[in-house]
C-alpha cells in the first residue's frame, strides 16, 4: 500500500481550499476559546494598582514583566528566528524552512496558550495569562520546532499544522505530568522539549518512512550562502540559550545560576564539535552540519540541570561530553539510523535534541540526587527544589529518582505520541509531496523565476542578458 | 514638462558632491543644535544621586533605563535591520535598501531628538533626554522608513535624506496636537506613526509618479536569496512587535497588557495571511511577498489599543480580519492604485501600514469608549487614559470621539505633507535616477565585479543545465 | 627564508590531528582550571536568600542580573554575530569568517573568566563569577576578534587558537594595569578593547607578511550577497553599541548616559561615512566597505568617555569626526599601509578599531581631565571616576593624565604582545594557507558541491573538480 503513495507525480499537492481552510477554521476555533477561557494575568490587568497595593509592593518594577520580558524576547527569537533559519541550510528548502516554522509557530503558541493555561492557570473558570505564560507557549513550541526538523521537505503545511495540533496537546500533558505530578524540575526542558519533541518527531518520521527518498538526493544538501543562513539560525540559538535555560526559573540566584550554567556548558561544546568534526573527516576539514547543529547540544544537555547547583565546572564537562556525543551522531548514528532503522531525520534532531535531551535528564537527575544542604544552604535547597507542602517530606535522592521518572515518561509520551501523529498524517489526503519533489519549495510557493534561479535550473540559456 | 525627465541616460545621478555636502552640513547643523539645547535628563544625568534622594527612590532598578532599556533596543533593531532588511528582497536593490535606510534613520533620529524634545520634553530651555527620547525618536524615523518603502528604488540619498527632513518634522507637529491637544493614546503609534507615514508616503511617490517604470520591470522582483533576507526583516519586526508597541506605555500593567495583545493579535494574523495567500493564487501556492508582509499588520493594527483592555481575544480578531485584509490588498488594491490612481508602491505599504493602520486608529478609539470602571477598576480607567488635570472630567465615549479626530488630523497631515514634500522631491536637482535604472544599486554604489555577478549577467549560456 | 613557506602547493594545511588535540587538549584544561577556581558569585548561587537579608535587599530584582543581563546579551550577539558576520563580506571565507570566530570566542571567553577572574574576582582561593564577568569575558574576547580581521583568511584555525590564548592572557594583564593599578576609566574599551586589540593584531599581521598575497586577489574581495550577510554584522554591532559602552557602568545614571552617548556618536558617524564615501570616490558613488565599517567608528570611539558627562553634543563632534577619519583611512591608509609598510590589514581594522580607539583614550582623558563638580555634583564626581579610598584626594586633571598613561600602556603591551605572538605564529608547524590559497574556504572546510558552486567557478570552467 505505501508504494502507490510514493510514485511520482499522482501526488495531488494542490493546497489552494485545504490549507486556507485548516487556517481559517482553527483561527475562528482560537479566537471562540481565547474569547471564553483568556484574561489577563494580574499584573498585566488594568486593576494591577489595587493588586500591587494588597501584595504590598512598592515599585512597578516588581511587576513579573521587568523580571521575564528580556529573556522572553530571546526565546521568541530562538523559535522563530533560530529553528527558522537554522533549517535554512538546504539549497531549495529556505522558503518552507522559515515558512513554515513561522506558520507552526504562530498557530502553536496560540494552541499552547490553551493548553498550559488549562493545567497551570486556570482560575475560577478563566485562564490568567502574563508574560511567563508567552515564555511557556514558545517552549512548547519549540518542541514543535524540534520534531519539525526530522519531516523538513517531505510533508505539507497541513501535516505541519496537524502535527502541531496534536503535538502541543500531548505536550501539554507530559508536561503537566512532570511538572505537577511527578513534581520535577524541568526549567530549560530537556526533558519536555528536547526528549519528547525530538522522540516525538523521529517516530513521526518513521511512520511517514519513504523508500525512495533518494530521489530527491540532490536537493537535500546545501548551497554555500544556505549554509551561511544557516548560520544565523545557529548562532542566535547558541546566543539565546542561557535565557532559554533560565527563563522562566525562580526570580533571582536561580535565575542567574541558569545563564551561567548554560553559557559554560555551550562554550565548551564549540571546542569539542569543532575536534570531533575535524577528526572524524578523512581530509581533517570541518563540516558545516556538524557546526551548525553539534554545538547547541550542549544547551540541550544542561536543560534541567542549569539552575541546580551544577557550577561552571561541572557544565563544562556536560558541554564537553555532549559536543563529542552530537557530532559523532551525525557522522555515524544518521546514517545508520536511515538504513537500518529507516529513520530519515532531515535535520538530525536525533544528534542535536534526542542524545542531549537524554543526557541533559539523566544530568538533571543526578545533580537533583546529589544536592545537599551543604551546597545550597537550608533555604536554597527547599526554594531550588520547591520541597513545600506536600513535598516538604521529599529528600534530593528522592528527587532525583522522580526526575529520573520524568525521562521516562516523557519517552512513552513521544513514542505513543508519535505514532498516532504518525498515522494521522499518513492518510493520503493532506498532500505531501512526491519523493522526487521532496526538499523543493517549488511544490508550495511560488518562487522567483529569474536569472539567480535560472541558475539553478539553467533551463532557458537564451534569456536576454540583463543589465 | 514630466515625460523628458524620464527619458533614459541624460538624468545626473552623480552624487559626489551634492550629497557629501547634505550630510555634512545637516549633520553640522545637528552639533551646533544639539550643543545649545540637547542635554541629559535628571535620569542619565551625573547629578542622579541628588534627584534619587529627592524623589525618595530607594534603589538604581527605579531608573527608567531598566523599565525601557530592552524594548528601546528591541525597537531599535526594528528600525535597522527589521525595516531596513525587509526591504532587500529586491533582487538588485539590496545595498540601497539596508544602506539608504541606515542612512535615512541615523539622521532622523537625531533631528527627531530635537523636533519632539521641543514640543515634549522642553524644559527652562534644555532638552532633557533619556531612553524614552531613544525610543521616540526612533519611532518617528519609523514613519520615515514606511514612507520610505513606498518610494524604494526609485529615488536618489539625497531625495531620501530631503524626506527624512520635512516628514521628521511633520511628524513632531502631528504627534503634538494628537497626544497634546486631543489628549488621545497612541502607544504603538498607529495613527501618529503608521497611518501618517503610509499616507505621506503614498501621497509622496503618487506626485513623483513614474510613467515609463515597466523599463525597470525585471528588476522589480526577487530573487531566492534576497527572499530569504527579506524574512529576516520580516521575522525581526514580528518578534519584536510587542516591544513596539509596549516600550512607552505607562511602567508596570499597561506595558505588560500591551505586549501580549500584540503578541496575540500577530499569532493570529499569520494564519489568515496564510489562508488568503493560498487561497487568493490560482495553483493555491504560498507568495512570498504575503508572508514577508501581510503577517506583520496585526501588530499595525493594535498600535492604538495594545495598551487597552482590548483583552487577548480581541486582539485575535483584530489580527485576524488584518491578515485577510493586508493579503487582498496586495493581490488586489497594489495593481488598483497603480494602474488606476498612479500610485507606484514599491513595498506595498498601502496593504501593510496605510489600511492596518486606520483600522489601528478605528480599533482604538472603539476600545477607549468602551472602557468602563468595571473593566478597568476606577484608579485603572483613570491611569490608563490618564484623566488628571484638565482632562479630569473627560469620559471615555469623549475620549473615542477624540481619537477618532486623530485618525483624520493624521490622514490630512499626511496628504498636506506628503504634497508638500513631493513637490520638493520633484524639483529636478536631486539626482534621482531614470525611470530604465529603477532598483539598480549600480547607480549609487560601488558593485562587486565577481563571478557571481557574472552569473547575474549569464555570460555562459552554454553552461550545462544542473539539478 | 620567506619566499619558500609561500610557494605553493607544498604547504600541509591538514587540520585532523593538529586541531582535535589543540582543542580537547585545552578544553580538558579549562575544565579542571575551573574545577579548582570557578565558583558561582553571591548574587548566583543558591544561598542568595541569606545574602539578601544580610544585605538587606528587598527584591529579587535588586539581583546585579536584571541591571546587567539585558546588555550582556546585546554583547553575546555583537561579539558571535556582530563581528563573525562582519566579516562575512568576503566572497569565499564566510564560513572561516563565522565559523573561526566562533571557535575562537567560544574558548576564549572561558579562558577570559579564568585571567580577568584571577586578578578582579579572587576570594579564598576561588574566583566568584557573575552576569559581570559574563560581559567582561566578552569584552576580552572582542580585542580578539578584532585582531581576527587583521589576519582573516591568511591563517589556520590553530593559529588563531594559539593567538586567542595569548592575547587573552595579555589582555588581562593590561586590563589589570589600567584599571586598577593606574586606576583608570574604560567602560567600553576604547584603550583595553580595541587600541590593544587592533595594533596587537596589526603587528601580527605585519610579522605574518605575505609577499606574494596577490596571488589571492580575485578572492579578496566580496559579492553582492555577501555584503549583505556583512550588513547584518555592520547593523547588529551598530544598534547594540549603547550596550557595549554601558554594559558595566556603574548602576543608574552612568549606565543610562553610557547608552545615550553612543547613540548619538554612532548616529553622527553614519553620516560623515555617507558623505566621505561618495566624496573620495570619482564617479561619486558608495562603497559598501566604509558602510560596513566606518559607520561604527563613533561607538569605537566614546567607548572610554561615553560614561562620563560627555554630553550629547560632545558624542555627536566624536561621531561626526571619526566618520571622517576612518573612512578616509579606507581610502588612503590602508593601500599605504600595505604596500609600504607591509601590513596586511584584511578588514581594515586599523581605521575601524586602532585609529578611533586612539581618539577614544584621548577624548577619555579630555572628557576626564575637564570634569567639574559642577557639571557633575560632588557625590557624583566621586562616583563617576570612584574618587574613593586611596584615591580620594586624585583631581580630575590628574585623573586625565592616568587615562593618558592608559592608552600608552594598551599601545605598548600590543606592539610587544603583538609581536610575540606573531613570532610564535610564524613558526611552521600551525598548517596555514599557502598565499595562492588565503580567503579560500575549502582549505579548512567541506564546502558544498552543488550548482550554486559551480557557479563561482565559472571564469575557469576547466578548473578542476574541487574536492
Amino acid at each position: 500500500m505505501e508504494r502507490p503513495r510514493h510514485q511520482g507525480m499522482a501526488k495531488n499537492t494542490y493546497m489552494r481550499w485545504r490549507l486556507p481552510l485548516v487556517c481559517l477554521l482553527w483561527e475562528v476555533a482560537m479566537i471562540i476559546l481565547f474569547g471564553v477561557f483568556v484574561r489577563f494575568g494580574p499584573e498585566a490587568d488594568a486593576h494591577w494598582e489595587e493588586e500591587k497595593r494588597e501584595k504590598n509592593l512598592t515599585s512597578d518594577i516588581e511587576n513579573d514583566f521587568y523580571f521575564r520580558y528580556p529573556s522572553f524576547q530571546d526565546v521568541h527569537v530562538m523559535i522563530f528566528v533560530g529553528f527558522g533559519f537554522l533549517m535554512t541550510f538546504l539549497k531549495r528548502y529556505g522558503f518552507g524552512a522559515v515558512g513554515f516554522n513561522f506558520l507552526l509557530a504562530a498557530f502553536g503558541i496560540q494552541w499552547a496558550l490553551l493548553m498550559q493555561g488549562w493545567f497551570h492557570s486556570f482560575k475560577s473558570g478563566k485562564i490568567l495569562i502574563g508574560v511567563e505564560n508567552l515564555i511557556n507557549a514558545d517552549f512548547c513550541v519549540g518542541s514543535v520546532c524540534i520534531a519539525f526538523g526530522a519531516i523538513l521537505g517531505k510533508t505539507s503545511p497541513i501535516q505541519v499544522l496537524v502535527m502541531t495540533l496534536f503535538q502541543v496537546t500531548l505536550f501539554a500533558v507530559n508536561e503537566y505530568i512532570l511538572l505537577n505530578l511527578l513534581h520535577v524540575k524541568d526549567a530549560g526542558g530537556s526533558m519536555t522539549i528536547h526528549t519528547f519533541g525530538a522522540y516525538f518527531g523521529l517516530t513521526v518520521t518513521r511512520i511517514l518512512y519513504r523508500p525512495n527518498l533518494e530521489q530527491s538526493k540532490d536537493r537535500q544538501g546545501s548551497v554555500y550562502h544556505s549554509d551561511l543562513f544557516a548560520m544565523i539560525g545557529t548562532l542566535y540559538l547558541w546566543m539565546y540559550w542561557p535565557s532559554f535555560n533560565s527563563a522562566i526559573s525562580e526570580h533571582g540566584d536561580a535565575q542567574h545560576r541558569a545563564a551561567i550554567n548554560t553559557y559554560c556548558s555551550l562554550a565548551a561544546c564549540v571546542l569539542t564539535t569543532v575536534a570531533f568534526s575535524s577528526m572524524l573527516q578523512k581530509k581533517g576539514k570541518l563540516d558545516m552540519v556538524h557546526i551548525q547543529n553539534a554545538t547547541l547540544a550542549g544547551g540541550v544537555a544542561v536543560g534541567t540541570s542549569a539552575e541546580m547547583m551544577l557550577t561552571p565546572y561541572g557544565s563544562l564537562i556536560v558541554g564537553f561530553i555532549c559536543g563529542i556525543v552530537s557530532t559523532v551522531g551525525y557522522v555515524y548514528l544518521t546514517p545508520f539510523l536511515e538504513s537500518r532503522l529507516h529513520i530519515q531525520d532531515t535535520c538530525g534532531i536525533h544528534n542535536l535534541h534526542a542524545i542531549p535531551g537524554l543526557i541533559g535528564g539523566i544530568v538533571g537527575a543526578i545533580t537533583a540526587a546529589a544536592a545537599t544542604e551543604d551546597v545550597y544552604g537550608k533555604e536554597g535547597l527547599i526554594k531550588a527544589f520547591d520541597f513545600t507542602g506536600t513535598y516538604q517530606t521529599r529528600t534530593p535522592s528522592v528527587q532525583g529518582g522522580f526526575q529520573a521518572a520524568g525521562i521516562v515518561v516523557s519517552l512513552l509520551m513521544a513514542f505513543a505520541g508519535g505514532a498516532l501523529v504518525g498515522a494521522i498524517l499518513k492518510l493520503p489526503v493532506w498532500g505531501d509531496p512526491a519523493a522526487e519533489n521532496c526538499f523543493e519549495d517549488d511544490i508550495y510557493w511560488e518562487v522567483p523565476e529569474d536569472e539567480e534561479s535560472d541558475v539553478y535550473h539553467m533551463h532557458n540559456p537564451d534569456k536576454p542578458a540583463s543589465p
